[in-house]
């Protein structure tokens, strides 16, 4: 069993519910990329399609991977060493099945309720011993597009607090779901 | 029963262990707030001693309480509305003692384990339901001086994943730690 986790830049929508590209952000990258390394995640797909995004990006990489922050920070590197860039899904399903040989289960996260979603004990349960591969998608802006809810195989439940307010940034919600999943 | 967190920024170490006073971070301002609103922590206090550190954390907050950011996300604004700036730890004691008639418990976080540690799991019985209140502190830079861990009433264990990797961002930190103490 292997877990993938995806940061999706496009399709996802903006506070209108229209369809945007996000922009990727610097510290996405560090955060998640530590989350990831913490919690034993296989690869870290940061999703855009965008080449000058994607050129950002990998000139942050390249800086704590190769450049002086390898040096300054190793364990910074280590971490950055689990990202991949990618296109789009496509990729990221080509990429996982060049590497494991098969297609990964793939997980949707939300703010949002919606109809048949999965409690994160549920699912901790269920990855807990698995033999399936799971890749777990976040949408940046305000979430994932419809088009890609329609094809993963779940749904986690929101992230609740003590009240009425979910708005954690992506990057928080990653380090609880993957702590809910994986924890110890 | 109060919850309160403050993220320190002096005094705290840098990666040899000398006491040195790190910046005011802008995502830190946005993804801890919104932790704490979601999970209904009452005060989350800057703490820099640092005059022009204060002022840009300060046009940050006014920029998304009052300025633009107010009417362009107002969950962003509701987020900002729960953080206060802070000299160091005594004002935050006096004020956390104005506010409520009496100085809080102190819980410290490290990512390094210690003598008597506390797990999540009995803090969070300790917590629920309990009559006192509690100021959780999170260090920045390589985290809190021996000064400080010398003062509080409990040390949580060190967040740990799946592997010996623990290095997170204090963003994530802060994310975890309070899910595990106060998630549904």
């Amino acid at each position: 069993m292997a877990v993938f986790i995806a940061l999706v830049h496009f399709p996802v929508i903006d506070k209108n519910e229209k369809t945007v590209t996000t922009s990727v952000t610097n510290f996405d990258i560090h955060d998640i990329s530590r989350c990831a390394k913490t919690y034993g995640v296989r690869r870290f797909y940061l999703v855009t399609p965008v080449p000058s995004q994607q050129w950002f990006a990998k000139r942050i990489i390249r800086h704590w991977t190769e450049g002086f922050g390898a040096e300054y920070n190793p364990t910074r590197q280590e971490a950055m060493g689990v990202i991949s860039l990618a296109n789009d899904l496509v990729e990221v399903v080509d990429e996982i099945t060049k590497e494991t040989g098969r297609s990964p289960i793939f997980i949707a996260t939300s703010a949002k309720s919606r109809a048949n979603m999965i409690t994160y004990k549920e699912m901790r349960e269920k990855i807990s011993g698995a033999e399936e591969d799971y890749c777990i998608l976040f949408g940046t802006g305000w979430g994932l597009h419809a088009s890609v809810l329609e094809e993963v195989d779940y749904f986690l439940e929101p992230i609740t607090g003590t009240g009425d307010y979910n708005h954690l940034s992506v990057r928080s919600a990653v380090a609880i779901t993957l702590d809910r999943l994986f924890g110890r």
